[in-house]
């Protein structure tokens, strides 16, 4: 079996973390310049490595490998949230780089390939994982014309791809019948593997997630010449469905759905001015749209009774929509014999309750994923962070299930 | 007794109006451009009534009468809140000017004064109440150097003043014993006296205002991977006392007691994070501190309790507590028997739910007010106005109130 190096494994990591440092983490929004360089570097890594390295017109780093052998694709990404973490996009990357390495330089693979792709934005900077889904043909121009990051002052991802040097560079597509297989490794990002003393787990399915805007109308007056009566506060209305949903929504709810009210803003949000108007983002997650369209359900009916009840109108629109993606079953099986010869009884399958390119691809060839614990559960924060053993035992298991699935291609 | 122009008193106001005019109301942020163009304006209109008008260094437009008989100070102010209404402000000070001319015109009333003046941002865009706080010698030259207005990009007062052409201008504070009462008249703001079929409000008192910066904390994570049964979400632990506010609050509030949740802000913010904190904005007014205590006990014993069940800290600052203000019982009876003799059957006592600058003339001085309804209770707002009819009433009864504390006086 193909052999990783742990000290290249971990080099790599510890190098990919210098770009954009921030704390204990990383800030590396997409295209800024420490991102950028962080992509230079790991086109230049691929190229050691064997690949023939390029970076697409939407910033996708592409690493072909050479050979007549079956291949299989792995990926991940290399941009992180604003002031994230070290490991969440960069693992799956050298996991990636790793396996190529690794079989490439075991006899047994001659002729096999892995290619390794960084999808751009998968944290979602401009769009919704629009790397891997412009490389699987889903991204028309216009996407790309409209979108922008609002968190800098709505930058256009046109003008953060002339500034990155990439405007006018070809979008690169997946060649068709190229790939046995996309593997992707990640973090947990939460903590069931670590609750449940285990160290590895194999991703079943990737939950889809539905968002909603609910909004209120009420009427806009001053709070103090106002009588309680008479008050149509939108506010109130508001906080009222956030109880209402924590009251009944474990009734429709699956094992490990889970849902968000993540943003609330009320107008005009004076302290001495009823609202008006109040508006929620809410979110809910589950790898079974069955239990999706539950919750849906119970959702529509709570608003609707908010509105019949009054005084307040209440209304919700759908925001997104993602489908729950299966991760193929010989995948599965693939990494779940790895994780047994190397941690046994310590791995598990779960779905993935975040999203991931993998379900892009899913929807293209057969897909897996490898999950590794997260300390404490933290995500998306420069906390976040894997015990190193768990991250080289990852790597190795990752590696043997690419091999695994290359040789019985063959 | 004597009479007031209708035509003069519309007329005064429909001028003020162009001020800053925007849609049906006004746009007349304190010392802008708009709101010293009407300042200037006003203290034109003084001097035509014979008054010897002067604007000082906090903005204060103070029109002195001549005599030396009995003199009462009547005001108002001339700013407006952003975008707001048209008579808001404007009308007591038309309604005291033209008191002044009517009782100078009326030789019964040869030597008495009534002396009229604009406070500075009573709206409050840089503090609470400052022009009538500094004319009762209350303001420091200190409180002025911190103040900023939070909507105009953290303007500084000291700019915006020396911009108007007034720094260095020093600030007038009232003689001592010059003044036998101070009277204020003020759009309702509210739907009392229209709900009841009434066209006259004799303020009783004016309501403490209490408020407050409730804090959750609980711990951010990603909205995906985080199991809803070890979140500590602080937006839900904030909607959760909100609810329990709503639900409690009526066993121990007063009659007319007010409570407004007029600002939550969730942290960070974004649809796929747990929130991590949370901060509400709760306001309480009532003219009974007796209430307001019990109010305010139970803010903190809810608080206390969403604490102690977790799974987020809860804390409550107080930001802000003024005093209720009591209107004198002379000038109540006073504006009372006006009010009767002119519109009889159709006038009521009843508190101010606003605060205004007759809640500070209350420590100095006997203060009352007089309020006209407002339509359909609006205000704060450009659709903000009141029947002409009631206009020309309330300028009448007003007119008659000073007249008869002057006569009394005598």
């Amino acid at each position: 079996m193909p052999t990783i190096d742990p000290d290249r494994v971990m080099g790599d990591l510890k190098r990919l973390a210098e770009f954009g440092k921030y704390k204990t983490g990383v800030h590396r929004p997409t295209y800024s310049e420490d991102d950028m360089a962080a992509r230079h570097w790991f086109a230049g890594r691929m190229a050691d490595a064997g690949l023939e390295p390029e970076i697409d017109g939407i910033g996708n780093v592409i690493g072909r490998g050479k050979g007549n052998g079956p291949c299989i694709l792995t990926g991940s990404h290399i941009e992180s949230q604003n002031y994230g973490g070290w490991l969440d996009g960069s693992l799956g990357m050298v996991y990636g780089l790793e396996a190529a390495r690794a079989i490439s330089a075991d006899p047994e693979f001659a002729g096999a390939v892995v290619d390794v792709g960084a999808w751009a934005d998968e944290e979602g900077h401009f769009g919704i994982l629009m790397g891997s889904r412009s490389f699987c043909g889903e991204v028309t121009e216009e996407e790309i014309d409209k979108a922008a990051d609002p968190t800098r002052g709505g930058l256009k991802m046109r003008d953060a791809l002339a500034k990155a040097g990439l405007a006018g560079r070809p979008r690169r597509q997946y060649e068709p019948n190229r790939y046995i297989a996309y593997l992707e490794a990640h973090i947990e990002q939460g903590d069931w593997l670590e609750a449940n003393d285990l160290r590895l787990g194999i991703v079943t399915s990737i939950v889809g997630i539905w968002q909603y805007r609910v909004t209120f109308e009420g009427v806009q007056n001053h709070a103090g010449t106002t009588r309680m009566a008479i008050r149509k506060d939108a506010g109130l209305a508001l906080t009222k469905l956030c109880c209402e949903i924590d009251r009944v929504f474990p009734e429709v709810a699956g094992p490990r759905s889970v849902w968000t009210t993540g943003r609330i803003t009320l107008f005009p949000g004076a302290p001495s001015i009823i609202p008006g108007q109040a508006e929620m983002l809410f979110q809910i997650r589950d790898a079974d749209v069955a239990v999706l369209e539950r919750m849906e359900k119970k959702l529509f009916e709570l608003v609707a009774a908010s509105d019949a009840a009054g005084p307040c109108r209440a209304k919700v629109e759908v925001l997104r929509k993602s489908t729950p993606a299966m991760m193929d079953e010989r995948v599965q099986a693939a990494l779940e014999a790895a994780a047994e010869r190397h941690a046994p009884g310590k791995h598990t399958r779960m779905p993935s309750g975040a999203g991931h390119d993998a379900q892009n691809f899913a929807r293209h060839m057969p897909a897996g994923m490898l999950f590794v614990p997260s300390i404490g559960g933290i995500s998306h924060h420069w906390d976040e962070n894997t015990k190193e053993e768990d991250i080289i035992l990852g790597a190795q298991v990752f590696t043997d299930a690419v091999a695994e699935l290359l040789r019985s291609a063959r």
